[in-house]
C-alpha cells in the first residue's frame, strides 16, 4: 500500500455527482487495469454513494469511503461556502493530503471555493507568491500546459518565472520522455515586442534555461499555441483566461456551423451517414473531455479541478491527470525547479 | 462626381500586387454595379499597372491612376521605410485625403508602416490620445467590430472609452439599421470581476449609454464574442491581439484536423464527394476573406488595412468596408460620439 499512488476524490462536486464521479473512477480503472498501483480515498455521503457503488464493474477494492454528509453548494457565495465547508467532502478531500497519506486531491466542485480551501489547507509553497491554475490545451503533437488561466489577473515578473518552472514540472509529470519547452504568450515573436514585464521575464527565462528544467523558446503569438513547438505556455491569468475562453468559443462556433451545414439539405443529410466515421475520428481526437482537469500549482500539494459539467469520461481523464502527477512526483520536481530561481537570484546578488 | 464616394487605393501593397488589388477592384464593381456612386484614386507604377488594367472586365471608368514609382518595402525596418516613403504609393494613397478629395484610404502593405504614415499625414483626432486598430469578427448574426487589435499594448480608461465610441461609429456605418451594443472583454461577466481599469471603464460606459450612441451590455468573456449579443467588443491592444490570433489558430487547427479526418480512409474519401456541397456552404459562410479589413480609428480620416496575404476576393471585401465607411459618413459619427465623452466630463466637472 505504501508504494501505491493515493488519490483523494470529492465524489459530490459538479453535475450528476456522485454517479458521474463514481462511473468516472470505473472508467479510469477499466483503462488502467494493469497498473493496480493506485488507491482511492473517496469522500461523499455514504447513504447516496453506496447504491451507486454497487453498480460499478471495476471498483471493488483498493479504496476507502469516508462518509461526509456536507456538500459545498454551488449556489452559496464562496465565503459562506467556505465557512460552512470544514466538514464538506471538498474540504476533507484536500485535507487528506495532511491527515491521511494522500498524494493528490480531485474535485469537480466550485472553482473559487476549491482554490480558497486549497490555499487555506495546503498553504502556498515556500518562495511562491501566487499559485496558478494550469490547464491542458491540445496541439498538433499531444498537448500543452497553459498557465495562468485566471487565478491571478495581475502578475509580475516573479510570478511568470515561477509559472514557467512549475508548468515545466507539471509537463514533465505528464510526458516524462519529453523536455518541456516554455514560451511566453505575446503579440509578436520578435525579442523587442511586448510590455516591459514580458521583456524582463524573457531575459530571466533565458538565464534559467541553462539549469535544464526546460528549454526556453521565446515568445509565441496566439495562433502558435496549437503548433506544438512549445508545450508550456506562460501568461498572466487575465490574458490566459481570455485566450482559453476565446479558443473554446471559436471551437463551438465552428462545430455548430459545421453541424448546421451537414444537416441543412437532403444531399448533405445523406452524406452525413458517410461522413459519420470520419467525423467520429475528428471528434474523438479533439474531444474536450480528454483535456479535462485544471491543476492548481504552487501549494504544498497538488489539487486538480474537473469541469463541473463534464461527464464520467471527462472525469476519468482528470483522474488520469491526478495519477500522472502523483506517479511522476510532480511536487518534488516543482521544488527542484523553484530552487533554480533562488540559485540564479543568489548568483546575481554575489556579482 | 462630388456626391460620389472617393476611395484611394494603394495598388502596390501586399502579395501578388498590383494584380490582386486590381482584380479585387473588379470583383467589388461586379458585386456593386448598380450603385455607381463611387470613384477610385489608384496609386501605383503605371508601367506595371497598365497591362493588368487592360485585363479587367468592369473597371473601365470612374477612376484616376496616379503614377507612383516607389513601393514601401516589406523588408525594410519601419523607420527606414517611412523615411524613403514620401513618394511611395502608400504615402500618396493616404495623402490623397488631404490634397485630393478622397474619403478613405486602403492598402495591403506593411501594417506598422501604414499606421505610422497615417498618423504623420492625417494626425490624431482632437481629444483622442491613441488611435486604435479595429477588426471584423464573425458572430452568429453577422459580425462584430473588435478593438484594439494591437496598436496599443497598454491602454487606460480614457482609451477604452474612446474605443467604445469610435467602434460604435464604425459599426453603425457597416450596419446602419442596427444599434451598436458595446461590451468590455473580461474574465467574468459579473460587475465585480476584473481589474480596476475595467471597473472604472464599466461605470463610465454605463453613464455614456444614455447619449444613445450605443447600448452598453457590460462585460463578456472570450467564449461570448461569437454569440452576437454584443457587436462592439472593446479591449486593450495586447488582449485583443492575443484573442484574435488565438481564434485564428483554433480555427486553423480545427479545419486542418477536419480535412485530415475527411480524407484519411476510403469510406471518408467517398463521403467527401457528398459532403462537398455542405462543406462548401460552411466555408463560404465563415470565409475569413469576408472579414478582411482592419480599420484605423482615431485619425482625421479613415484608413483601411487589407491582409497582405489575402487574394482578390479578400481585397474586394476590404474595398466594401471602405465604401461603407465613406458612404455611412463614419468620420462625422465618430466626432459626434466623441463629443458625448466631452459632454459627460464637463457635466461631472460642474457638479
Amino acid at each position: 500500500m505504501t508504494n501505491k499512488v493515493k488519490i483523494s476524490i470529492d465524489l459530490m462536486g459538479g453535475e450528476n455527482s456522485p454517479k458521474k464521479s463514481l462511473q468516472g473512477i470505473d472508467l479510469f480503472i477499466k483503462r488502467n487495469r494493469n497498473y493496480d498501483d493506485y488507491f482511492f480515498y473517496l469522500f461523499g455521503d455514504k447513504n447516496i454513494v453506496d447504491s451507486e457503488l454497487k453498480k460499478l464493474k471495476y471498483l471493488k477494492n483498493n479504496y476507502e469511503l469516508i462518509d461526509t454528509k456536507i456538500v459545498v453548494s454551488d449556489e452559496l457565495p464562496a465565503l459562506s461556502a467556505i465557512k460552512k465547508g470544514k466538514d464538506s467532502s471538498m474540504w476533507k478531500t484536500i485535507e487528506s493530503q495532511i491527515n491521511l497519506d494522500s498524494n493528490v486531491s480531485l474535485s469537480a466542485g466550485n472553482t473559487g471555493v476549491l482554490l480558497v480551501m486549497s490555499k487555506m489547507i495546503l498553504k502556498t509553497l515556500d518562495g511562491v507568491d501566487k499559485p496558478a491554475l494550469a490547464g491542458l490545451w491540445p496541439n498538433k503533437k499531444n498537448m500543452n500546459v497553459v498557465l495562468d488561466l485566471g487565478a491571478n489577473i495581475e502578475c509580475g515578473e516573479k510570478n511568470l518565472v515561477d509559472f514557467s518552472e512549475m508548468g515545466s514540472a507539471l509537463y514533465q509529470s505528464l510526458y516524462p520522455q519529453e523536455k518541456p519547452k516554455v514560451a511566453l504568450l505575446n503579440i509578436g515573436s520578435e525579442e523587442i515586442k511586448g510590455t516591459d514585464l514580458l521583456k524582463n521575464t524573457y531575459s530571466k527565462l533565458k538565464m534559467l534555461d541553462s539549469f535544464g528544467d526546460f528549454e526556453f523558446s521565446g515568445y509565441i503569438e496566439g495562433n502558435q499555441i496549437t503548433e506544438g513547438k512549445s508545450n508550456v505556455i506562460v501568461t498572466d491569468g487575465f490574458t490566459g483566461n481570455i485566450a482559453l475562453k476565446t479558443a473554446e468559443g471559436t471551437a463551438n462556433f465552428l462545430t455548430e456551423n459545421l453541424k448546421k451545414a451537414l444537416t441543412s439539405s437532403f444531399i448533405s443529410k445523406f452524406s452525413t451517414i458517410f461522413s459519420y466515421f470520419a467525423l467520429k475520428e475528428f471528434k474523438t481526437k479533439l474531444d474536450p473531455r480528454k483535456y479535462n482537469g485544471a491543476i492548481f500549482l504552487g501549494l504544498n500539494g497538488p489539487v486538480v479541478k474537473s469541469h463541473g459539467s463534464t461527464d464520467e469520461l471527462g472525469f476519468s481523464y482528470s483522474i488520469e491527470v491526478c495519477y500522472k502527477i502523483a506517479k511522476g512526483d510532480m511536487m518534488k520536481k516543482i521544488k527542484y525547479n523553484l530552487n533554480h530561481i533562488k540559485k540564479l537570484n543568489d548568483e546575481k546578488r554575489e556579482h
